[in-house]
């Protein structure tokens, strides 16, 4: 069973310490998800999940539905024993990349139909009921209502229309919903309208969900049009359930978001970033081909204590890069999500001890002078 | 220091267990070498090649050479310190690579010129000297002599010939080299004829190297004439030092090796196939991408102990290659270099307890029957 505790609040801002349970074991929060897209973090087998100190990691529906079928994970006994991770997992609802298709899918009332890009353009379907169907095959800890992620930028009129599909589209999620086990969260839309987000999220309130995601944020907007949106959304949300900012994002949107009382995030960034040679330190980003570290005995960020920083030079994983060797993905990807991890254990430090926006101040001080 | 040290001579075949000292610590034979080509046994980390039991690993010389390049690598104090790697590494010559080059290099007496293939054609001559000048800068533990890897198949005017040369070059490496630390290895040719096998593996004794490579085979030729030109070759070398067959070869070869008194091998063979999906097991091999293993919730093979089997079952890793995860090369890799290095430790034990002839007879036939 699914239940969040609020450890404490911080006085100076909106930032939160919590936790919260799931059948696979405790998370807390504020707390970054690594992205498992394929029933796999990227280059990371699940000891190294574990080594870098992942609490929950997320997984993809649209990708796992498609290959290898969430009928073929639901004999493994889900997700977590596929992949042989042990620890909590969220699923998304799939909606996010059926909207993605563009040219290659039909919303209707029913809900969306789509040419997979990767069985031969097979025709499906997927229905707020069916994506709970599949998602309760997959067996994730907490997985999300399907909604229509609006596209940005969109006009009043669509924002609305869409927002009014996803809120029935969810209560149709809540009533299909069977396993009491797993947690369900709804997504608040309303492309960049403030008070359709304040609308979006009481309404979903009022159905009554395990917690509550920011969806359609991160699609172009600017900083401040997020933080707006984000802000908008907060004071509808009851404090003793944890909120999640979908798809965000630079670590200074990590520290961003939990000044205004968000508790999860998941996002792309530090592992692709991994894979393109580009890493996060605490004095901003290293572009590891660059010629500058040829000779660089240093490691990438000698204030970093991960496995890669540990052994490693910039000068070796330049060459490993240049090479093309496989090695250089991984030991990338653990140094970059070692620094979203590590970042996130300060964040949670700092509000335990009632210091976050000094820790913040300082932080966001550092990364401006680097980038300068 | 190099020192070789005989443990126990078989008393039913030619079959031997030693010991060698490097200045980066001490390796069990008969021995299997990973191949580390640009400094990274691909998809794998140091601390995964220690944790299934690598002792020794090879590096190609020719790709240092060109990438980082060898002035680089010794300004990090050898290839070991570069990659990580704190236990002893073997290179090559180089030859073999060069020579495989085909229309892009010509060879005189003095030495080998060709044209690189990855830094926009830049011309190069290695020369024995060279050889030698660059293997001190990788300062790897074991360096080869560079020779000429006959082609098959050769006239015996051309092998007479092409052995002649390798043994002159060779004479001149044993002359050029400066380092005391490191062990330098000579390299029998002499293409299929067995007198000629014999005439350089003597010759070269005469020359004196702290050991013996067998060099040319497994390079087109039958099981039966490759294992003659073992037997050929071996009278004539000392027994109280090291004999390496190089790029072989198939689990079967390597006993067959073993069996005939040799001591350490080096293939592409185990991680190759690794990331081709192609695994090794006791009851033959297992080519991952069959239909057959979608729903298939056993480990490549029930009775390995490797991460990989301890930890996933076919079905996810399919799924991985599938999907073209990089997971799935690590995965694969690390299971096929245990199934070579616990194979290994397996021909020692037998060695060390007098029933090696039994292990080989019955691990022959276990394999027979399984590709029935």
């Amino acid at each position: 069973m699914f239940k969040f505790s609020l450890i404490k609040n911080d006085a100076a801002s909106s930032a939160r310490l919590g936790k919260f349970t799931t059948p696979h074991g405790e998370v807390n929060t504020p707390v970054f998800m690594p992205v498992g897209t394929q029933a796999t973090v990227k280059t990371l087998s699940p000891e190294d999940l574990e080594s870098i100190g992942a609490e929950i990691i997320l997984s993809n529906t649209y990708h796992l539905f498609l290959r290898p079928g969430h009928e073929l994970i639901k004999e493994f006994g889900g997700v977590q024993k596929f992949m042989g991770w042990n620890r909590p997992v969220l699923t998304d609802s799939g909606g996010f990349q059926v909207f993605s298709l563009k040219e290659l899918r039909k919303i209707t009332e029913e809900g969306v139909t789509f040419q997979s890009p990767i069985d031969g353009g097979a025709k499906h379907l997927i229905t707020p009921e069916y994506a709970v169907e599949i998602q309760e095959a997959l067996g994730a800890d907490i997985i999300m209502a399907f909604d229509e992620c609006t596209p940005y930028p969109a006009t009043r009129d669509y924002a609305q229309e869409s927002l009014d599909r996803t809120l029935r589209w969810a209560k149709r999620c809540r009533a299909a919903k069977k396993d009491r086990g797993q947690a369900l969260f709804g997504i608040i839309q309303g492309g960049m309208y403030p008070d359709l987000r304040k609308h979006s999220a009481e309404a979903l309130v009022d159905v009554g969900f395990d917690g509550y995601a920011l969806g359609g944020l991160s699609v172009g907007e600017t900083k401040p049009m997020m933080y707006e949106m984000i802000e908008a959304s907060m004071p509808a949300l009851p404090r003793d359930q944890p909120r999640y900012l979908m798809g965000v994002g630079t670590p200074e949107d990590l520290v961003e978001g939990v000044d205004r009382g968000i508790d999860m995030f998941d996002c792309v960034m530090p592992t692709r970033n991994a894979r393109n040679g580009t890493f996060f330190t605490s004095f901003g980003r290293v572009a590891i081909r660059n010629a500058q570290y040829e000779r660089d005995k240093a490691p990438i960020d000698p204030g970093c204590n991960c496995y890669t920083c540990r052994n490693f030079s910039r000068a070796y994983l330049r060459h490993l890069f240049n090479a093309g060797e496989v090695l250089a993905l991984r030991l990338g990807t653990i140094h970059n999500l070692f620094f979203y991890l590590d970042l996130m254990r300060n964040v949670r430090a700092s509000i335990g001890e009632g210091r976050f926006k000094a820790f913040k101040k300082e932080f966001l001080m550092k990364r401006e002078k680097s980038d300068a």
